[in-house]
């Protein structure tokens, strides 16, 4: 069985040409089947504000609205995805962006109103992989922006650990996969100001105990999630940390284990 | 030898939700393999409105800035393409969208400096078909905006009606290729003002007095010069006119002959 690798870059990565452009270099050098996962850093906030279109919050969280949902589709699938996709054709990576409706690869519901109405947002339902195996054994390398459809015409901001992890589950029964997500820490920290205090493994019982202890809060809860729910899901490999985890030997990284 | 029939739509589709939806629905039954090339309409005119980039002309004629390219990219790429994906997913037709970067598929090099500056306008130079025609073995039907990119990492403005032509030039030794250009009139009309004056059959012998009777002008120019340059390159069928000439039988439309 072959190993793909699903990776997830952020904001940190993104938002800076340089450092993009010197990931997207490691990145196309990766041997065997590979996907990409983009968020969508601070361009789409940026040009929200140059058409005067209000960030939108609920309970301190982001609401996307139609015009939101209009700019994160521009950004993030427009100018986002179609740069990441010329820059990796001049390092001799063949590679096609996505969005979930592209191939019908993402299907997702638009979440459900409790308390709050987060608008046009979507929780993944269901991954197809038929055309992106197609095209993954053709050696072709799919690039994702974070954004789904609901098969009934609407696009749907979604969370792009979300998609990586659901894209990483997808293909568990096709390829051993294994899921990256890089982000600008060395990986769950111990001390959150000492990049150094790196907890190597987590599992489902310290996991416990570091909520408890507060020491894994706010934004990771929800990426730790992602990683539980795609190693409880024949996932091989669940990493944390920077992009250098992929590429060398003797970095320190955070892995989950069921 | 199967058919692909490409077909190119132009803004008087893509600016009215109705129309194109109608069109899709119809769109999506073509059966055998089919390519849609979509243009940008006039939503690219209105962001660059809200957003205060200046549309520059030169000599009558528009210049595509670093913002204008970006605009451009959200618009074409990002927002209508990706609304027409999730449309067609809706209609069981299983639509991946394309710019030219995408699987490397046309690559073009950017305008020469004559008398005029285009900026990041490309002309092509090259149409790889080997990812394409595996998606289109697959059944899928691919989508392009009117984007291309040089292989040095710039995306390019391109002309959709090339990018049209283009594309059925590349298949022309792989499928028997027709392309429709589907715009607002009934075809190339001897009377402008009458709609029922349709010139059925347009050879290089007519085209010509055609011209010198100012009959053909302006705008209609390029688009038939593309229209001979894919008749002149195997394709083996150039259609102008309404897009009901790609459903229904008894409607008139220009047919262009080599």
């Amino acid at each position: 069985m072959k190993t793909l690798k699903v990776i997830k870059i952020g904001g940190n990565i993104i938002d800076d040409e340089q450092v993009l452009n010197h990931f997207l270099e490691r990145f196309s050098k990766i041997e065997g089947p590979k996907i990409l996962v983009h968020g969508g850093g601070k361009l789409a906030t940026k040009l929200a504000n140059k058409m005067g279109v209000e960030v939108k919050m609920t309970n301190g969280r982001r609401i996307t609205d139609a015009d939101t949902l209009d700019i994160i589709t521009m950004v993030y699938a427009g100018k986002i995805n179609k740069n990441i996709i010329a820059k990796l054709q001049t390092k001799q990576c063949n590679a096609i962006g996505f969005s979930g409706a592209d191939g019908n690869t993402i299907v997702s519901e638009r979440r459900p109103i409790k308390d709050v109405d987060f608008g046009f947002v979507g929780d993944v339902l269901k991954v197809n992989t038929n055309t992106l195996e197609v095209l993954l054994n053709a050696g072709v390398t799919p690039v994702f922006c974070a954004i789904t459809h609901d098969e009934n015409g609407q696009l749907l901001n979604t969370n792009a650990d979300t998609i990586a992890s659901e894209l990483a589950i997808g293909f568990a029964n096709i390829f051993k996969t294994e899921l990256y997500y890089c982000f600008e820490k060395n990986g769950v920290l111990q001390n959150v100001s000492d990049d150094n205090s790196v907890i190597e493994h987590i599992n489902s019982e310290n996991y416990k105990a570091l909520i408890n202890d507060g020491i894994i809060a706010d934004g990771m809860l929800p990426k730790l999630n992602n990683c539980f729910h795609a190693i409880n899901h024949n996932v091989d490999k669940v990493c944390i940390g920077k992009p250098e985890m992929l590429f060398k030997s003797n970095i320190k990284y955070t892995t989950i284990q069921g």
